[in-house]
């Protein structure tokens, strides 16, 4: 009876206990585990990851401010000289090229050494860039006084570039020298507009890309003119039989082709209006030509051009000692 | 016998089940829940967001382009007017603002109604914008070969400008009432040039900032003097004399400032050089004045001025109905 009592009792003891694990096993059961509560605040911290990184990316999407290095390498030489609204021009130019992804600035100085206000400047721009100088000889340069179109300016300090680039690629190895076989090189002077998009059209160029060039030669723009994907003649308002009548804002070249055409270069003794053809011509035939920016019907960069400042005040003034302090960079 | 037996069976398969159920609960103690699998992709997943939206925030941050919001927002109020080179200095005057963080460029349109070109201009450029338009009357308009002194161009469109900006601050509420009571106004022409630099001196002013100007007047800058910290002369080739003898790209006024003087606005009738004192005066004395860039020893802006294209060969080539497709905008 005892004995009974007490199986009786373990036996209660026991269901009791059993049942208890029994009921929470079939709770487990079809829930394999519940993280239901943990899981809700990582869900919740994914999403909130996931929105502030999708801000992020189209933050720097519609800005188009991404760095981006996996693309194209854009190569750009610029030819700039001293005048008084050298680092305004510089400036602005800066802000544009700062939103262009994977750009080097080739700026070649017409100066016999570098300049502290450019060497300061490119070091302050934030930008990638190669500081190099090429004095233009003097019975080449144009004169105070002497129309804008009597001599090609900047053909010198283009070489220059050129000559630099070449260098660099006869020293490139590997990784670099694959990078430099899809880079592309344009020439871009100080006072023009340039649009991002532009950069966009000419980065893959597989020879000489082109496109219209706003208000340019007395003309609203100049372009060629595209038919069946073709170029097959200028629109221009002077000397349509020139070998290639496009400015040179108008024209990008594949770096491996100028590595590989190592005459190709500019003739600071070209006739007014030759400057483009001189170089162009050692590369291809208008045939080669590569349309851009919608079959050359946009125009993506437009020639404009800085007034001079007058100084008349400036010069009174310091003729009676009241000039502005000449320690002031303008 | 039999029932000692089914007892035992029932027993027995009982004790089985719940002894599993035991085991399985007692399996799940101590570990509430066994979420770890489910936690490892999860906290693989958050951590790998982490690294991605840490690697976006680090690449903004140095490439300088944040659009900050915690810094007060800078209201850029642009007059406008359609001409050959408009398209051109608004692309590269957007391209400085889109690196400013904060700011609210309002564009007002010297015309009846908004135009195509500044529409769809304004909607690509990627800046937050208000577009505003408001033609000047006709006898207060330059005519064609007016020299360009001969009447203020702009007032109209600043006072069209001023209105938005009051009226909007009339009916802010809240956070955005607050933010407006830190941010200021600047007066930005589409043909200067800006440096980066110049807009994070204006972003804090108390009433009204000022600093030198290059290339202005005549001069190499006009610029406010400083002495012990406060502005005692100016610095200018023209009438020095003048209430505020400044260009209008000189200085910044708080916002707070222009909602609680609603009679500050520019008087379309000013005299040749008085533009900027007829809005100043309403505002400030010398006194007043809040010297930025160094103590104006920095030159941030310059007042430069693109030259009129010529249309020689357009026109001549119109007349044959040679002329450049009318439809291509430039």
């Amino acid at each position: 009876m005892r004995m009974r009592l007490k199986l009786k009792t373990v036996f209660v003891l026991y269901f009791t206990v059993s049942l208890l694990g029994l009921i929470y096993a079939l709770m487990q059961l079809g829930q394999r585990c519940d993280c239901r509560g943990h899981d809700m605040s990582k869900d919740q911290q994914i999403s909130q990851l996931r929105g502030e990184l999708q801000k992020l990316q189209e933050h720097i999407k519609t800005s188009e401010l991404a760095k981006k290095t996996d693309v194209p390498r854009i190569y750009v030489i610029t030819p700039t000289y001293a005048r008084l609204v050298q680092k305004a021009e510089l400036t602005r130019l800066s802000h544009t090229f700062l939103h262009v992804p994977h750009l080097h600035w080739i700026m070649v100085e017409d100066a016999p050494q570098p300049t502290l206000l450019v060497t300061d400047f490119l070091a302050a721009s934030g930008l990638t860039y190669t500081h190099l100088h090429q004095l233009t000889p003097k019975d080449r340069k144009l004169q105070e006084g002497d129309p804008s179109w009597l001599k090609p300016r900047g053909a010198e300090q283009r070489n220059e570039g050129l000559r630099w680039l070449r260098e660099m690629g006869a020293a490139a190895e590997g990784k670099e020298a694959a990078a430099l076989e899809e880079a592309v090189v344009y020439f871009a002077d100080d006072d023009n507009t340039y649009s991002l998009q532009l950069f966009e059209e000419m980065r893959y160029t597989y020879r000489v890309s082109v496109w219209p060039v706003g208000l340019v030669g007395g003309m609203k723009f100049e372009r060629p003119v595209v038919e069946d994907g073709k170029v097959v003649r200028f629109h221009t308002g002077w000397r349509p039989n020139r070998p290639f009548p496009m400015d040179m804002a108008g024209f990008a070249v594949s770096l491996r082709f100028i590595l590989t055409t190592p005459q190709a270069r500019f003739d600071g003794d070209a006739q007014m209006g030759f400057l483009e053809s001189s170089f162009l011509q050692h590369l291809v035939t208008m045939d080669d030509l590569e349309p851009k920016a919608d079959l050359c019907t946009k125009v993506l960069v437009w020639h404009t051009r800085t007034e001079k400042p007058k100084m008349k005040r400036e010069d009174a003034l310091q003729k009676q000692g009241l000039g502005s302090d000449p320690d002031v960079e303008v």
